[in-house]
């Protein structure tokens, strides 16, 4: 009884933590880098966490590792990549309610009643039109990249197809994505692939059944849910950027190049990790504001992270039903169950007890017990880099490189966390021991 | 209908309005400052809003008041800290759980069930019980200050006791209580008029009560919760300043200014604001903690700000519930209520709302469209006085009176809003129409 249950949770956070330690091995080997750059344990480690949690942050430039190193990263985003849409569906379908952080009912009503028997076909469709999406960018981006990079234009915009989609944010160049700042099409591309890899799972496979099946079926609450708030957050990121930057990382770009800044800005928060600006040289107030685009990141079944766009949603209804002092939490036209909102709520406070965890470890390992303002001035960046990788965002504003082995091993724990998700994570630690509750008599607290 | 409900939250915000302005007209007229030092308008208002809402946060030292302007000053904190109580009493008795606040049932089980009959004698203990540790408070620190100050220890004496038990953070020498780091008397006198003042008045008054008719009635959840989550706090304060700060700020001082710095370091963040240290050669994790510790702030129905104290705990037992599966979410054998539950998360997201947009606004108005690490550089200082302000604390690492006049309109606004509480606003805002709530469907949503 408590190993079925307990499963899957446990089995995937082992089996990402297999992964990671496979790849770290392999990518500490001296054939996996170029003459010269052998990679550290702790380096080969992070680099192994990022790829495998698809978070895209580095501490090592793409160009020391040799190719043998490259197919390694690459496979290792594969596997994690696969793996975070796998478990997800297996726990929509097989955990329903149970876990309490996938809604039963809304698989349920979506597709058959019995979890199994959808499983591998749903899994085809994830994978098919995953492929076929993925092969409609990776020859859009080969036909930008042509005129530069010739023979090696179709690895390149395959590359960074599967990468965008899938949330990697790994690119090829050091520098992301800014030496093509100014094109339409690699622009457009990775930011439409982004926003269709973020929307996740559920969704794509509702409006594709519904058009399939030709019925006039209505969404689910979830799907409309994730369309909503990804529209609402792409609007935000891009106004948000436009007016903060404006007049400081916007002011000497030409006018196209300040259209596709923004453009990008506003949907990589979404947890791609793709960069057309330099985030170093962005204003503190833009880095706050895209700190909590990442920290609520991408939808629930895509593999992007962060506490997810339904979760906000939900966080939103509640303090509107209270202000209201409704006592039922609802949006378009339903009504929430307890065990979402019970699941948003404690998946957001473990999510703010991890990052603000992580602010103080990162500034333990790199400052110790220096103290004033010498110690202080970094801790915008450091903060930044934690959100960046509790979210498996892969943005920075370049510190990472140059942070202490310690913080290293910090932003491991938190790609780990932010991919493995700290609910999951804590209900496969502690186990799933099916307790019985004891009737007690409710009593008010005085909470404000 | 609607004003009946909806006036108490918005006479309180009137109330409190009404008393910064008149108190900002005051002290802005020049005999309220010595010759020289007239306060600008934003200056009078930053001062007047600090004292009102009990802060303590300062632009201008002590000294540039004349006796005149400091009495203008000691008025609003006696109004403010007045107000704070009376408005608090008010709503538990009146309201009861209606503005969903203040829990009905434990207000009522504790006292007799009219509330009106109750609100007199309840005010006039709680005025009592102020005056008599007020007093001896201020006696103590009149003895204490004696060999320095001789005639005006006395003046000294209460206007610290009075400060001190209030949370409000003035004190009368520009470096707060650093000169007396070393003074037993001083810092333990200080430290417990701060414990006892946050811990709030329905504990006191309910061990009060008990002691008094010599019942074995049992202590209400409201109270074990708080003086739980008080020692909590106090012990996880102690030891965090402690270890963080053993090598940096505390390394320099003999053994007895180590412990009286530790002692009230870890006592201070219950949204008291003195500090015997200078938080400016802190260490940034040592700020982090205190931004923790200053955001969760003091009790319900005491003087201190933050979220309170019941409201971390009611999240504590709400993640420990949904982390072992449980549907309903107790704490020492009681069954917190939907209102209490929906009031602590509503409460929390509201608050770390309104920090990080003061966070991004003191951004803006320091730093506007400049970006890079030059401008990066300072926010930790900035977003720790934005984390002082809303819960009014008054802690600073001292870049108060150095900020830009739209930072200091940002901080008086974070005091206003924290000070009234961010709920308590929205609904009076908001005002209270009670509308039908239709019945909806109920349906899940995918949150991790
Ligand atoms: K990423
Ligand atoms: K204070």
């Amino acid at each position: 009884m408590k190993l079925k249950r307990a499963n899957p949770a446990q089995v995937m956070a082992a089996s990402f933590a297999v992964t990671i330690l496979l790849g770290s091995v392999l990518l500490s080997q001296s054939w996996a880098a170029v003459p010269g750059k052998k990679l550290s344990f702790v380096e080969a480690l992070f680099t192994a966490t990022s790829a495998t949690c698809v978070t895209g942050l580095s501490v090592r430039p793409p160009g020391d590792f040799t190719v043998a190193g490259q197919v390694v990263i690459l496979l290792l985003i594969q596997i994690g990549g696969l793996g975070v849409m796998t478990f997800g569906l297996f726990f929509a379908l097989l955990l329903g309610g149970r876990l309490s952080l996938f809604g039963r009912q809304m698989v349920m009503s979506s597709f058959s009643s019995e979890p199994w028997e959808d499983f591998w076909p749903l899994l085809r469709t994830v994978m098919g039109a995953t492929v076929v999406v993925e092969t409609v960018g990776g020859l859009l981006l080969a036909a930008a990249f042509w005129p530069e990079k010739g023979a090696t234009a179709l690895a390149w915009g395959f590359f960074h197809a599967v990468s965008a989609f899938c949330n990697a944010g790994f690119g090829l160049h050091p520098d992301s994505l800014i030496p093509w700042r100014g094109n339409a099409l690699v622009n457009l591309t990775v930011g439409l692939l982004i926003i269709f890899g973020g929307v996740g799972f559920f969704p794509v496979a509702e409006v594709f059944e519904r058009w399939r099946s030709d019925k006039r079926r209505p969404i689910s609450l979830h799907s409309r849910l994730v369309l909503a708030a990804t529209g609402v957050l792409l609007l935000l990121g891009w106004l948000g950027f436009a007016l903060l930057e404006w007049k400081n990382a916007l002011a000497p770009l030409p006018w196209n190049e300040k259209l596709w800044a923004c453009w990008l800005s506003g949907i990589t928060p979404r947890t791609a990790g793709f960069a057309n600006v330099d985030y170093g040289s962005l204003t503190p107030a833009t880095l706050i504001f895209t700190m909590g685009l990442m920290f609520i990141g991408a939808s629930p079944g895509s593999t992007g992270g962060g506490i997810k766009t339904t979760t906000a949603a939900v966080l939103l209804a509640l303090i509107a039903a209270r202000v209201r002092s409704h006592r039922k939490v609802t949006a378009m036209g339903r009504r929430f169950s307890a065990d979402t909102l019970g699941g948003a709520v404690t998946l957001t406070l473990l999510a703010a007890a991890a990052v603000v965890t992580g602010f103080m470890a990162v500034s333990l390992m790199e400052h110790g017990s220096s103290g004033g303002l010498a110690s202080q001035s970094t801790f915008l960046r450091e903060a930044f880099d934690v959100v960046s990788a509790f979210g498996t965002v892969g943005l920075s504003t370049g510190i990472t490189p140059s942070l202490k082995p310690g913080s290293w091993l910090v932003l491991i724990a938190m790609m780990y966390v932010g991919r493995v998700g700290p609910l999951t994570l804590s209900v496969a630690l502690l186990g799933r021991t099916p307790q019985p509750e004891p009737e007690l008599a409710e009593e008010s607290v005085m909470v404000g």
